[in-house]
């Protein structure tokens, strides 16, 4: 369900460095604006020690995309501030990105040097999507991979995500969408099921139980309201009193009961050992205390029934960016559009060289379907390889094509993921679980 | 300059958690949510080995409570999800914040637990807000505090804001505005200085370089266009080729030059060098190579005219995140507004606990003006602290009343951390400088 948009915006424009608009005016003074170029995503390096990586925010980066353009009060600032000239705000007052942009389709895991986005137009109307483009991507993409280890270390036990108070209030439906691609299956985010359409859950806080003059009192309420089914939170006080009190005002149907503090596994175990002497024995345990991907797995003999977590997942477990760029890796010579593109890039020392040229990306399965190898090449796919290419198109002449509901690029991460050597299960400190040849 | 709204959004009223709506409901059934109530924020610890921490987003909160409006659209959405009943559906589409909101001002430092927030009103209205007001507050926090130790490291020297591209693009936007408050003087994100006023710089990349035949024609279409007071990228191919070409074209009056990658206090010293060589002894030397607040102490002594900070500022340097919570401190028995606030906290184990009642809270000065200690207690204010008290009424009876420029929250940060001890400014772990005695 797409109701509508309370956290959307009306244009993306801005969302810009200021250097791709002071680059658009020199290129345009110059003559060089023009010049067919083509950008690349991709990332030199995975966070230390992670397997792989999942690409989240294609969705919104198509949405942005379509959404930059530059109205009257943006172009008075710009203007009035001195950062474009007269020219250049004329450009942009008719600016809509006309080109094509092809990549790694939502939910795909990603390896050091994939060609994640290549985006294809003149240099003026490609420079000026950096920054959105990347912004989305790197943030998304470190939300979804630290979801992916989390759902891997839940081992199939429901996980909700409830981070919106750790991080910026529109960075969170982000986060809340992200999570969702991989592998979390609700939210406690209203904003994120009122624009994803994701489903949303919550119950009490312990304000509630404190609110009230007695614990019982408290837990009356709630179910007197909410009903049985509901989920009460039993380590306001004495835990062991709570949960007797919870399944006297609730009955032995109640829904679950909720653990916030304290040692996780032994309180689970007493609890699971308690709701069962009272007969409350399909009365689920939800755990939500500081949790990341070794918590959960730690927890994995534990009679826990669902996770919820916060920050660590809202912050990328400890990388709460991905690194991706965005490199002009293709141009022509002159402003004819018939012109070949000529491979360029960066040569100075220190790292941060790249390699020119567009790329393709490709990833054959062994017979037993498992994933060999990332091969990315440019020039010509090989034939053996056609069939198992990674990107899509998702822009055509500035018209999106590659839009999909959530819940395909949810299914192709669980799809992905599983055609993935069993070791990218690992939590552990590893290498990319796959080798990137490049062609 | 305030001249619009490109990244605001029409309300605020769903970056709320579930569970704030299913209490509500609950409370209204029960008849408790309208009990007078007092909530605070604070947290109770500081990222390990940080000396203070920084308040910011303050302004942001104001904004956010006076736009917290349940509209049709999202009434609609509540209903058909089930998410409350219908007479809490007519509860909220009346709702308006009408309490009082008291705190740190912005750009002031805390420790823990500092009282930064105290909302009191009814349990209804004040639980309601529990989650945007710790999304704003808990990012905003984070970024400012990691500004601040970047700012004491770069001992006046100018800090530019360009991590747009590494966090959620309206993260990034309200990232800028916590950068300026924490001692930034710039930013690349447009949007905040079309938002926010913040002073706006920027001027090329590696692509615009790449585009051109030869890195003259490209610092030539540069000067051209943006004149010689421009900054030129110098490390695309060879940094000390570069710089002689930049002079060339730009003449000595060249503005800056810009370093992006290598060793930045060896390839520093001897561009300097060169341009004293080349007369352009007043050519400034900028560096924006993956920094943080220790990489820029470590330039100290390097001629380094200028820091541009990406990654590590918009996450907050290791810490991406404030771990500030909102808790119901104290409530009446009936909902008599006349009723008592009696202090109320969860006691049970494992670490959570926390201390009730409404707090007040005061910083001493000794007699060279140095701050002495955080001084917290609950009932009245001694007489000889009253004039150290560091709440600020915020909002009064729903009306925002501590609206205030973004300058003077930057301006009260730079005072506020003035007057802590010296060990404030030590970039290595420490306990927090100043401690917090409860009276």
């Amino acid at each position: 369900m797409e109701t509508g948009l309370p956290v959307s915006v009306p244009s993306t424009a801005l969302f810009t460095d200021q250097y791709e608009l002071t680059m658009l005016q020199a290129a345009l003074h110059a003559g060089t604006a023009e010049r067919r170029s083509v950008f690349e995503v991709f990332t030199r390096r995975l966070p230390e020690g992670r397997r792989y990586g999942v690409v989240a925010g294609t969705g919104r980066v198509l949405d942005a995309v379509e959404n930059f353009r530059f109205d009257d009060q943006m172009l008075q600032f710009l203007g009035e501030t001195d950062v474009v000239d007269e020219p250049t705000l004329e450009w942009l007052a008719d600016y809509r990105f006309r080109g094509d942009i092809l990549g790694y389709p939502e939910g795909e895991v990603y390896f050091p040097g994939s060609p994640l986005l290549r985006v294809e137009g003149t240099f003026a109307e490609c420079v000026l999507l950096e920054t959105v483009i990347l912004s989305i991507l790197n943030h998304d993409s470190a939300v979804a991979a630290a979801a992916s280890r989390m759902a891997v270390a839940a081992g199939g036990r429901p996980l909700i995500e409830m981070g919106a108070r750790r991080t910026h209030e529109l960075g969170a439906v982000a986060a809340s969408r992200s999570a969702y691609v991989g592998g979390f299956d609700t939210t406690s985010d209203l904003a994120a099921g009122f624009r994803y359409g994701i489903p949303t859950v919550g119950t009490s806080a312990h304000a509630f139980t404190l609110l009230h003059d007695t614990e019982r009192d408290a837990f009356r309420a709630q179910v007197d309201s909410l009903g049985s089914g509901t989920t009460l939170l039993v380590d306001t006080y004495d835990v062991a009193e709570a949960v007797r009190t919870a399944v006297e005002v609730a009955g032995p149907e109640l829904g679950a009961v909720r653990i916030d503090s304290g040692d996780l596994l032994l309180v689970a175990h007493r609890v699971r050992q308690q709701l069962d002497e009272l007969g409350a024995t399909r009365t689920r345990i939800v755990v939500t205390s500081d949790l990341d991907e070794y918590a959960i797995a730690s927890l994995a003999a534990a009679p826990v029934d669902a996770y919820g977590v916060g920050t660590q997942l809202v912050t990328g477990s400890g990388h709460p960016t991905a690194s991706m760029v965005y490199k002009l890796v293709a141009r022509a010579d002159s402003d004819d559009p018939a012109a070949p593109l000529r491979p360029v890039a960066k040569r100075s020392l220190g790292g941060k060289t790249s390699l020119g040229g567009a790329k393709w990306a490709a990833r054959p399965l062994d017979a037993d379907g498992v994933a060999e190898a990332e091969i990315v090449g440019s020039g010509p796919v090989p034939e053996e390889l056609a069939a198992h290419q990674l990107q899509v198109p998702l822009v055509e002449n500035g018209t999106v094509v590659g839009r999909e509901p959530l819940e395909a690029a949810r299914e192709r991460h669980r799809a992905s993921l599983a055609r993935l050597p069993m070791s990218a299960m690992q939590l552990s400190r590893g290498e990319p679980v796959l080798p990137v040849e490049h062609r």
